[in-house]
């Protein structure tokens, strides 16, 4: 019986898609407005959804405060009113497109969960366009 | 060509999240201000989905009529403006967790649907915590 | 050049909606569903709006930290995942309609906030009720 | 590394449930008063959700954009501000269910995306009523 | 002390946007597919707000089924799964534009409430577009 | 007969709030993490809302394609994927506060309305901080 617990977070954050080795002509011809020089930026709104089974003594697949306390320490505390870029060393070379942030946040959400609890993220970058990863 | 059919109520209803032969210390280092012994409430939101093939016939999963009757008679009538510990013989002795009321709510409803038509339930304690279950 | 800056919040409780000094029956049949004598409960959203002119030097008509922590010690730590009826010591005497909790909500915040600025407060009850006071 | 993309799109139609070879009695019957034969109508929401690897060089798996224009193309032209019986072709002999609805709108959009991308679309006939199709 | 409350409602209806004394192409030079001889629908929602003094007895403004009952009989059942053009009679000689219909709706309403109790509708036609009249 | 007409829009943006008068340190003593140098963002959300006299022509106060187009070309083709400090020549010198921002949004659109038209503008920071300027 295994039930998914999920919990709703959200960060806001500046930044800029482009590649240090790519020429500018390039980086707008790919990334249009998203590549202005100055950065642009977003709400991020956050789900981490946590998939286990039910401890039959609690009723908790989870307890919702020790999720959200992860969310918090590893997402919201390093990424919140950030320039991603420049302040968050996971992107010093990663293109910060919403679907390599996504697995950034699923790789260090999932570190800190219990081993036989599975992990899936959805990342709203705006509410019209939003990106999903569970592990595989 | 199976189609998943969603169709959203709601409910409101006190609750506590505690066990009874638990002493109150020990319930309240598991359960915080959830185990306040004068109850909380929430708005809980549902969202009932049901997967099937489409009828040819009259281009149906399942009428939506008839999904939202099965909602009200078991979800709405039983829970709404109630107290979950007190008024909802299913919580007796099970402690209302969101994973233990979404259990008894999937239970509930794919009683009532048609053998070869499958249930997810998401039940939204609040909009930043909801679960989920499927039945396995 | 006066601008409205609006917070919102939210705290989860349970309620019942009855007299004391009238009967069981009376109670019922103004109140229904809502005179459940073991209590139902609700998510209730808040938005406070503050209205006042920009500090030309800062740029802000409050800061809306300072709103978010007044709204967190008066309402929040007050309200939230109690009973307002038990719990609650300003509905002792007073029926917890949401129309009862928006002004005592207004008056707790209001007496908080300098008095050059006007305050107005939304209360979900409900995603489909709400009510709002501006204090005259 | 599989990641999903999602986009949401929204259109205007009228149409009514019914079939050409019932006679009216039993379409009301069965579709109620969705056989007006004036039509009803409604704004459709729509989220298309394309599954795939994350292209190393750029960090997308599909260039949001382009998603867009092929929902735009697709989708948006063909039906917005339609009557869905009349105006759209696929549905002169096709009961404009949301079920077959959302089959005919993935078939369109599966035809336009790269073979390796894997499609999913959910469409919200109101708030409260959706359907979703991934292709099996 | 005056309060308001408000509840919100909806209705699904396919109209059209045209004047019968003008031509073709001057209606679709000012109304363009909103024009649509087939018609085309939405999901209209809709927020009655209305404010008057607290009854101290109950604490209610209005009881909200009270308003709930209003809304059902003058906008729902006169309005839902309707073709405001063909079935609705306020609009028989009135354009159905969302200015129109809100103060369509606000006339319903009020004429239906206690004299010492102020209106204010809102109208969303779709999420982006909305309208609000308030009787002057 | 005045009825107001209101259109949602919304552009993605970074930021830094600060003076450039002031030390890094009184600024991030008044601005905390928004004074971050490297800046952060926001998804803007804009209701722009026109109040006027219903045409009876037409049966519009406004046409709201028009509204549409003098948001798109004063607000988002001004502010979309900018940096407000460096790239929107309003805030070289103005702290882009949301209380700034409504305010030179206001001034940008009541400029190209019919004098006899009366405009509100309400800027949603993040969807839990919002600000709203009517003009005076």
């Amino acid at each position: 019986m295994r039930v998914t617990v999920s919990r709703r977070a959200h960060f806001n954050a500046a930044h800029r898609l482009y590649r240090k080795d790519w020429s500018f002509e390039k980086n707008n011809e790919i990334f249009g407005k998203c590549n202005n020089p100055n950065y642009h930026g977003h709400n991020y709104e956050l789900i981490a959804s946590v998939t286990g089974s039910i401890d039959p003594e609690t009723g908790y697949v989870i307890d919702v405060k020790i999720l959200k306390d992860i969310i918090k320490m590893e997402v919201e505390d390093a990424f919140d009113h950030k320039n991603l870029n420049l302040d968050v060393p996971e992107f010093e070379n990663l293109n910060p497109t919403a679907e390599n942030i996504v697995v950034v946040i699923y790789n260090k959400i999932k570190a800190k969960l219990d081993k036989n609890l599975d992990l899936d993220v959805t990342l709203y970058e705006t509410p019209r366009n939003f990106v999903r990863y569970s592990g595989n």
